[in-house]
């Protein structure tokens, strides 16, 4: 099993997924400035690896503070607590996850013990991870049949997770309950998670695994050969809106056309029940994710470019939600209300 | 003006577009292979391109014929019909020009004579290109308004003709006609003729011009952003259905769903007046397009890959066709026959 990221007592170990597929290799963390780096630059990325990730951050954090005063110890590690939290806008479980940190321990005063239970907290939240997405495959596993095709569309598997995944969790359930699945992958462009990461992910547990460009998609689904689209989320308001890789508002649009069912699969730490669509902000990450891949300028150097990092499917297009805690059906405002509360 | 191809009386020069952007360079075919090469090799590509190109192959096979004997030289012009017409089996202007070119000259029967008329035909047909498409600007232009932003897919410029283009041709005519438009171009994985092509050769002429991903669409087109899309073609059955860059299908799909006008742009030698949308053959490409950029590995490389280089639209997506001989509207199995007897 790939372990996306690995707490080593005193750093944090990541997959370097910037290098994949091509070369498996790790960076290590050894203090949060590194940890928010390595977000900031997706050598870890996926909603809930982020999450995560921003946790052990601030135990990095933590434990490198050399103070004994408690006020300059909490200043430390709210002005860590804020450069995470700033890395990326869009995904909700980073937020999530940090707060859960904080509000395990903003009524603790001995400096030692609350190191410690940052610690255990974060290593606690890394274990969770593995068994949640273990309970979404089980849960989302019943809707697949022995021998379907699905797409899926970016990583929201192993790899975008601590491990086992989320969309891909479900693939994974149903293999382990004797279902053989055959993953159609979208490229996902522009960083490629799909042909670097879901397609690496997948051939290295010999799950089948075809790639597309993302321009294939409506072609292949009109073709007959897609029997449901999952897809993972990196935030779901109380409404049902779920925001993700740019490219999956599309997909839902082109599986309703040919009445293909899509699903959202997803922890309950993405349900975000404050916000409304209008207020959530959509990362706009650099043009040069665009115009060159490696070193390779694919588009003249001084071109426009809108290069959007996620976009937002609207409840009406998404036919369940596949959480730990059960499967969702519209209308979302009263299902997820229900589940959460 | 960028010139795609020259006839330099004895050889054929194309724009290597394999180069683009990076590179402006030229190839040089003396002979009807390296013609053929040419096209396979997407040194030149377009549909009124290549329509063109193989009518200079088969004047380079003529003039290049030693032979005094009729039945020897109609079997050599024979051998190059078929080598040039096997490159690309979607586009229908590549057999539209070859088929032109032998009309042409099947009731001849002497040789100088023949190999004249070919040169002169040919030569004809480049000329008649940039005609063609600065009339499909004139006609489309009428379309756009003063300020308006146009989404296009692929290349249909000036790379994709002799020179004006298409699709971008109606950019082109509305721009001299005094209106200021603005164009939004997908990159169009795999081969990436949105930003190479259009990207390059828009800025070439101060055309304004933004690039997204594949993935973006959907979301640029919620965001309210777009007025028009236009898109070439590659072949328009007398259904009305339309085989374009791979992309096209679920641009029309997202179009419609937006309420976008959705417009093909393509001279009237485009239209199959015979075949059935079964008929057609999607050509599929090699997986070395997807897997790699450059010498750079994007997924895995023993990874299954599907690399169709077209997909068919149907009527029902599509709001205006525009020709050189007007524009039509649905139904358009009635429209095209209209204007095609």
């Amino acid at each position: 099993m790939l372990l996306t990221l690995e707490w080593k007592n005193n750093y944090l170990l990541l997959i370097d997924q910037t290098k994949l597929p091509t070369k498996l290799s790790y960076v290590k963390c050894k203090n949060y400035l590194e940890v928010a780096d390595a977000i900031k630059k997706l050598v870890v990325r996926g909603a809930p690896a982020i999450g995560v990730t921003a946790a052990f951050g601030l135990a990095l954090a933590a434990l490198n503070s050399k103070t004994d005063n408690l006020k300059i110890f909490f200043e430390e590690l709210n002005d860590a607590y804020e450069i995470i939290r700033s890395t990326r806008p869009t995904a909700v479980n980073l937020q999530w996850a940090l707060n859960r940190i904080m509000q395990k321990i903003n009524h603790l005063t001995n400096i030692p013990l609350i190191k410690k239970v940052i610690v255990e907290e974060a290593i606690l939240m890394a274990e969770e991870d593995i068994s949640t997405n273990k309970s979404i495959g089980i849960n989302g596993a019943k809707l697949f049949s022995d021998g379907d095709t699905i797409m899926t569309h970016c990583n929201a598997g192993s790899l975008a997770t601590v491990a086992y995944g989320t969309a891909l969790g479900v693939v994974r359930a149903a293999k382990e309950s004797g279902k053989k699945i055959n993953v159609i992958a979208t490229e996902t462009r522009p960083v490629m998670q799909g042909s670097r990461l879901t397609a690496f992910e997948l051939q290295h547990e010999n799950i089948n695994v075809c790639l597309i460009p993302d321009t294939a998609v409506g072609h292949i689904m009109a073709k007959g050969m897609i029997k449901h689209v999952v897809v993972g989320a990196d935030r779901i308001l109380h409404t049902g809106h779920v925001f993700n890789k740019i490219g999956t508002y599309q997909l839902a649009i082109l599986a309703k056309t040919h009445n293909i069912p899509f699903y959202v699969v997803a922890p309950s730490s993405t349900f975000d029940l404050k916000n409304h669509p209008n207020d959530i902000v959509i990362e706009e990450r650099s043009k040069e994710e665009v115009i060159k891949i490696g070193k390779k300028a694919v588009a003249p150097k001084n071109i426009d470019v809108i290069n959007p990092a996620f976009d937002m499917t609207p409840p009406e297009l998404i036919t369940k939600i596949i959480t730990e805690k059960g499967i969702l059906s519209p209308p979302y405002n009263r299902s997820i209300k229900k589940l959460m509360k």
